[in-house]
C-alpha cells in the first residue's frame, strides 16, 4: 500500500502567458513565471510545459533558456485545447467583504476551483481588514497571484479576475440584472429567500463577519425599492462570511451541472 | 464609521452539557467546558449562558461556582428552544479522506455550519495523514472538539458526530440506500453523474488528493455491480478534496432550502 500514486506536483507544469507561442513564434515568459519554473520547479532546457493564456486556450510547449530569460517554443503538432467561458465557469460574480488573511486567500482559491467568473472585494464599514495602509495595489496583486496559482492547479483555462476593492455604494454603481444581497436575519429585513441560480450573470453580495452597517442597509433599502436587488436567505444556521461565500459558489456550480 | 458593531464573541456564551439543567435541578459542567468558561471567557458567578445538549435542545441558565466546579442553574421562566434534526441539518453523511491538519479542521468546521449530519473520516490507501502513530483516539477527540466549537459558533443544536476513522471497505459495510462516490475522470470509470440530493439520508464518499487506489477502485466496482453505490461527477474542474467536500455539503443545503 506504500506505492503512492505519482504526486500531483509531478504533473506537467502549467504556465500563464498572455500570448501563446505558435509554430515558429516562441514567446518570452514574464519574470515571475520564469522564476517559478527555474527556481521552484527547477525545470531544464527542453522540459515540457502547458502554456495557458488565461482567456480559454492552452498549448503544449517546451522551455528554452536564453541567457537570463525563458522562452516557450511549440510546433504545429503540439496538442492544444480551447474552451468557451461557459463550459468551465458559472455565471457568478462574487462581491464579498475583504476577509482576514488566510480566509481571503482560501476563499479566492476555492472561487477559482468552483468556477466563479469574477471576484469583487468589498471594503465594508464593518470590515476588519484595513488595506489603505499597505496600498490597494499590493493586495490586488497578491489576490490575483493566488487566483492564478489556483487556476493552474485546477486546470481551468479562464482567469478569474480579482477586481480592485470598492465600497458597497461603488459596487452597486455597476448595474446587474440579477443581484442578491445576503442578509442576516438580525438586520431587520423581511422577505429574504433562496437565491435562484439562472443561466444569466448573477451578482451576489456577501458582508463581513460584523454584518452590514446601518448606512449600507440604507443603501440596500433604496436599491430594493427600485427593484435593483433581492435579499438572499442562506439557510437556517449562522454562516461565517467565507462559508456563506462557499455555499453560494457551490450552489451556482450545482445549478450549472444539473 | 469606526463604531464597530458588538463583536460576536460578546454574544452570550454557549456551553455543551449532555443533560440540561431544569428548575431546581442544576447540573455540573464537565472539566473542559468549565475550564473554557472560567479561563478563556472569564465568566463570573451569575453570568448568563446558553446550555445546549447537542441533541436539539437549549435553555438559558446562569453559572454558579462551587469550589472547583461550575454548575448551571435555570428556572421555570428561562427561555428554551428545541428543534427537530431535520430543521437544521441536511440528510448528508460525509465520508471523507482524512486531510492534512488545517484542511481537516477547516472542513469539519464548515461541515457543522453547512448542516452535515455526520462525518466519517476515511483512512485511504493514498491518504497522506498517518494517524496510527499518535493513536486514533487523539484525532477523534480533537476533531469532535472542533465540531463542538463550531456548533456553538453557528448556534446549531444537534451535534455533528465525527466517527472513528475507517478504511473504505469498512465504511462500505455500513449499508446506505443512497451512496455516491466522487470519482476523478482519470480513474477510468464511466457513467458518473451529478448527485441527486433527496430528502432521504445520503452518503457521499470523497477521496484524498492522491485519488482512490486500484484496490479501492476494485471494491467500488464490486459495489457498483450490486447497485450499492453511484458515481458522482462534481463538475468540469479538478477540485481539491476539501473543495469537493464543500461543494457536496453546500449543494445538499441548497437542495434542502429550495
Amino acid at each position: 500500500m506504500n506505492s503512492k500514486r505519482q504526486n500531483r506536483s509531478h504533473r506537467i507544469a502549467r504556465v500563464l502567458c498572455p500570448i501563446l507561442p505558435t509554430a515558429g513564434r516562441p514567446v518570452c515568459l514574464d519574470e515571475s513565471e520564469a522564476n517559478h519554473l527555474h527556481q521552484v520547479l527547477r525545470l531544464r532546457n527542453g522540459d515540457p510545459v502547458i502554456a495557458l493564456d488565461g482567456k480559454g486556450a492552452e498549448v503544449s510547449a517546451q522551455i528554452q533558456y536564453r541567457e537570463k530569460t525563458i522562452w516557450l517554443v511549440t510546433g504545429m503538432q503540439n496538442p492544444s485545447r480551447r474552451l468557451p467561458l461557459d463550459a468551465e465557469t458559472t455565471p457568478l460574480v462574487l462581491e464579498v467583504a475583504i476577509l482576514k488573511g488566510d480566509a481571503m486567500s482560501w476563499l479566492i482559491e476555492k472561487a477559482v476551483e468552483l468556477g466563479v467568473r469574477r471576484l469583487v472585494p468589498l471594503e465594508c464599514d464593518y470590515g476588519v481588514v484595513e488595506i489603505a495602509k499597505k496600498g490597494t495595489e499590493h493586495f490586488v496583486e497578491r489576490w490575483q497571484r493566488i487566483a492564478d496559482q489556483a487556476l493552474k492547479q485546477c486546470e481551468r483555462l479562464h482567469q478569474m479576475k480579482v477586481d480592485s476593492p470598492r465600497s458597497v455604494p461603488e459596487a452597486l454603481k455597476e448595474r446587474a440584472p440579477h443581484r442578491w444581497v445576503a442578509i442576516e436575519p438580525s438586520a431587520g429585513f423581511t422577505e429574504a429567500r433562496p437565491i435562484e441560480f439562472l443561466a444569466q450573470e448573477l451578482h451576489v453580495m456577501i458582508g463581513p463577519e460584523g454584518g452590514w452597517s446601518p448606512s449600507e442597509c440604507d443603501v440596500f433599502r433604496a436599491e430594493l425599492k427600485q427593484g435593483h436587488l433581492k435579499l438572499a436567505s442562506l439557510g437556517p444556521l449562522v454562516l461565517r462570511a467565507e462559508t456563506a461565500s462557499l455555499f453560494v459558489m457551490s450552489s451556482a456550480l450545482q445549478a450549472k451541472i444539473n
